[in-house]
């Protein structure tokens, strides 16, 4: 088997998950482009270690946001299990737009790094799409969302309202656009 | 008097509004990059004619951007003037995404010649304030707006949905947000 694709060993997996972890912080204080050396430091492991799992910045910047999608995915998937059709698709609203705007520079630094058409983005949006387009169906059978939205537009709808973070008062303005957004969803 | 701020006789304003009205229209077909000397033989001027109104392109285009506002500022006017709050809102909020839709080439050429904090996006954010502001405090006055909504939280939606347009099936889709937006704008 090659090296690079030989499942690792639990020690090591912990080492990586630990890396990813402590860098989707460092990353969130500090930006994309936060020091390696400072991550490796509060990971409690070596330069070396870091760079044998990330050879590259990409490589972190990849695994942090494919984490961070998988997260959401995830509180996607428990609001589906757990929430009314309604509360559910507000609280999918909720959570992409938190996700846009915590995660804009990072997402442009790995469009800087990889492309636009890179592996990383094809996968995180088939996530996104499973999990909102469950979560956007349901609402639909349930009269929550009128009959010609889809999982697309409610991510275009996310998208331009993160945006406005950016504006003076952002926090406060998206907040305002998010109720309005929710109050209309049902049409 | 110096010359740069004699007034123009009216042949030359015929001839300056002429090349104005033709480059809004070749912008539109061929972007803010089209050649000038199309822009001229439209406006059936010398190139020296439209040379001397406007010594360099960023001239020209900013002359088209304050016109397309003034032209939007004035349907703005005419929404408030003949039509009742909730539909002039509405009429609003549709003429700025249009707006933002078809003149996003133009603005971002206009930002990199002369930067974002040029006269001509002071000078015209202006307008749109003043115009849209009337327009909102009525609405809000009239419940047709929520209160807490303020006139650049409009233009923020109106951005969030234009930049829809560049999606596949955008124009329908920019036209569901708008659906959306206008229903929840009474919260």
């Amino acid at each position: 088997v090659p090296a690079v694709t030989r499942p690792l060993r639990a020690d090591a997996r912990r080492n990586r998950d630990r890396i990813v972890a402590v860098a989707q912080e460092v990353f969130a204080e500090q930006g994309a482009g936060a020091s390696l050396d400072e991550v490796a430091r509060r990971a409690g492991v070596g330069a070396g270690t870091l760079y044998r799992h990330f050879p590259n910045r990409a490589a972190l910047q990849e695994a942090v946001y494919r984490g961070a999608v998988e997260e959401l995915a995830g509180l996607g998937r428990t609001l589906l299990d757990t929430r009314g059709a309604a509360p559910a698709v507000e609280g999918w609203m909720r959570l992409l737009v938190a996700h846009m705007v915590a995660r804009r520079g990072l997402a442009e630094a790995l469009v800087d790094a990889l492309g636009k058409t890179s592996g990383v983005f094809a996968d995180t949006h088939r996530v996104l799409h499973e999990t909102g387009g469950a979560i956007v169906e349901r609402a639909r059978a349930a009269g929550a969302v009128r009959d010609d939205l889809d999982q697309r537009d409610l991510l275009w709808m996310a998208h331009g309202v993160s945006l406005a973070a950016e504006s003076d008062g952002g926090e406060a303005r998206v907040e305002r656009m998010l109720t309005v957004l929710i109050a209309g969803l049902a049409g």
